[in-house]
């Protein structure tokens, strides 16, 4: 790949880059680069939201650099001081060092464990000491923590903020400093503290690193970014049938910011697949591409054709035609009751008949036995009905 | 002395002791109680406004207590980490340890060494390392810290305020839970910072301190405080004839403001020296007894004679007659000139013979050869102006 050609990949489903050019102007260098990213300490369990940085890390990886992996281990080992946050309760060096095993276990589908350094602040925050930790806020201003956004809202609202608080982006900030990076790697969200990192650097003398932020994935209903919490997830733990399912259960519009931000795929060879989709090709078929290539990274080659296969001899069995009527539904809370669902399509005449028909057996939803009456087809979701052998109907649910 | 009688000697001259009550409560438990008061471990050159403070520590040592003399080096040790405060460079331990040593042998001029115990807060603050920094740091808001007076002032007007400088009440704080302190003394300014120690004590499950606050010494001019750049001090290395012509300038309503803070007589015997006055004693000769209780106490008991015979035979030999002339001046500025003053005291014709006098060596302030025209007479002072052997007055300058 040409620098300009790596460049692109570099920048593809980048939020922002700062400063302006200032990538281009490390890589112009030709040495290879410091690329840091921090994950918190705490028991990990990734989904493919998370992966989006951790691809990015891959594509620097790919291109000669070296990629640190920096587990936030010194806030970790404090946890919540305020002891207010029952999320964050202080973790024993044990667990730390358990938690980054498990990581390991799973960055390691997509990194190079050898082109991949593993680094814990504990190091050097520890060996800073109290008096180091004093000056080191020294660095900043009460006003200029200030403006950063949830700080400013919060102090705005009359929310406390206690004063550790403010340490905690001089310590992500110093961490930079520790490993001389050249390129950090974050969310949308972490920005500021990504910036802080730039100036600590350039008050001790080094070459400020260029700050790379990363878009939030959206979950698999296209809306909200992806969280275990909303249930939108693939996890990269997930089985290959369930992570396959999922990932074919997305729109079409959603394939194409997962190709971006999820497929390793070069974007020429991405632009040849939109292509083949114009060319008149089923877009099922593409996104059986993509399918496979995410659950092949995350178990193996044969996993993935399994599920592929799977997916098809279900499908099938359950002869779905590819002609379904379509019944469009409003919702004025999160979703439609799946018996509501059943008598608005017409698949039953009543909600009790298609209570009934539940505690049957006999309905589906997307090929999936419904088993509970309680379910319901979230807003923003497009699923295939079925009550029996062959009575379809593809429900879109949206908001009223 | 009764209880109630110390409660009352204690109580003397303080600004505020808080909580109320909190101070009779712990005397009353009969037990030795530990009292702090802190000290910046830079140079220490004391004045007697300095020693207010130490004075009630004397106190308490006298009634019984332990006092804790502690030397804040944590932070001495760190300086002004944003190094735009060119007084304040990071000290050395050995510099620390040679301040220490100055401190010892100025404040055991007042204090009792046996029943003194020098602290230093390097022990347990850099024991705490940076983890145990950031914890502390969460005791407290930022809305809380920027309650403090010069806090708020300074946010409000858009000037800096370092994140650091809100770790040092924390700091300080902390030191009285390291110490288990029962009582923090401080200047007025330190009340917040007091105060945060009894609720960090409070956190640590000890019985919050009681904080007492003493005022700043009006200086010699009986107007503004006692300071060095100010040039109204009385230093207590200064040498025995230097200090008691200082203490003999004051004012006679100033001197009563220096019995209660400065001597160690009690009460019931100030109270008999106001009567002497009333029954027609000079006040020079209860000023006299002010000035050699200090004298006697930085030097001895004989240099103190010694200072108060030579200032007796300097002022015999020059004759200041009983009934002087008095002249009031107003100065819009910070004083009035000795030209100007000698002419508008009709000492001399006109500025142009004052200055020639000067130089001739004809011209004294309170008995003191003026050697240069730039002399001026502040604002709030009283002094007495001699031209040759046998021209005086005395002359009040005020603010116009």
């Amino acid at each position: 790949m040409s620098e300009i050609e790596q460049l692109a990949e570099l920048q593809r489903g980048c939020e922002e880059i700062l400063p302006d050019g200032g990538l281009a102007k490390r890589l112009a260098t030709g040495k290879p680069l410091k690329i840091k990213a921090g994950f918190d300490p705490t028991a990990p369990d990734l989904h493919l939201g998370h992966t989006v940085l951790i691809n990015k890390l891959r594509q620097f990886q790919q291109f000669g650099h070296e990629v640190i992996f920096l587990i936030g281990d010194f806030t970790g080992l404090i946890g919540d001081p305020t002891g207010k946050n029952a999320t964050r309760p202080p973790l024993s060096p044990e667990e730390i060092a358990q938690n980054a095993e498990t990581y390991q276990q799973q960055i390691f589908k997509i990194l190079d464990p050898e082109k991949t350094r593993i680094a814990f602040n504990s190091e050097w925050m520890n060996a800073m000491g109290s008096a180091g930790l004093v000056k080191l806020a020294a660095s900043h201003t009460v006003a200029r923590m200030l403006e950063r956004d949830d700080f400013s809202k919060r102090y705005a609202a009359g929310q406390p903020i206690a004063i550790h608080e403010f340490l905690y982006p001089l310590v992500q900030g110093y961490d930079s400093v520790a490993l001389q990076a050249d390129v950090e790697l974050g969310g949308t969200d972490q920005k500021f503290n990504l910036l802080v990192g730039r100036q600590l650097q350039q008050d001790a003398g080094q070459n400020p690193q260029v700050v790379m932020t990363l878009p939030l994935l959206e979950g698999l209903d296209g809306v909200q970014k992806m969280s275990k919490s909303l249930g939108n997830y693939v996890g990269i733990t997930d089985a290959p049938d369930e992570m396959f399912g999922k990932l074919m259960s997305i729109s079409d519009e959603l394939m194409w910011r997962y190709f971006e931000l999820l497929s390793f795929r070069p974007l020429p060879e991405i632009e040849m697949l939109k292509q083949r989709i114009a060319g008149g090709e089923n877009p099922r078929d593409i996104k059986f591409e993509l399918g496979m290539e995410i659950v092949a990274r995350f178990h193996d080659e044969s996993a993935a054709t399994a599920a592929r296969d799977t997916f098809i001899a279900r499908f099938q069995k359950h002869a779905i035609p590819d002609d379904l009527p379509e019944v469009e539904l409003t919702s004025e809370g999160e979703g439609v009751g799946i018996a509501h669902a059943l008598k608005a399509s017409g698949l039953v005449a009543s909600t009790s008949e298609g209570f009934r028909m539940i505690k049957q057996g006999a309905v589906r939803l997307d090929s999936e036995r419904i088993e509970s009456r309680d379910v319901s087809i979230a807003v923003g979701s497009s699923v295939v009905l079925q009550v029996g052998r062959r009575k379809f109907a593809r429900v879109k649910v949206s908001a009223a």
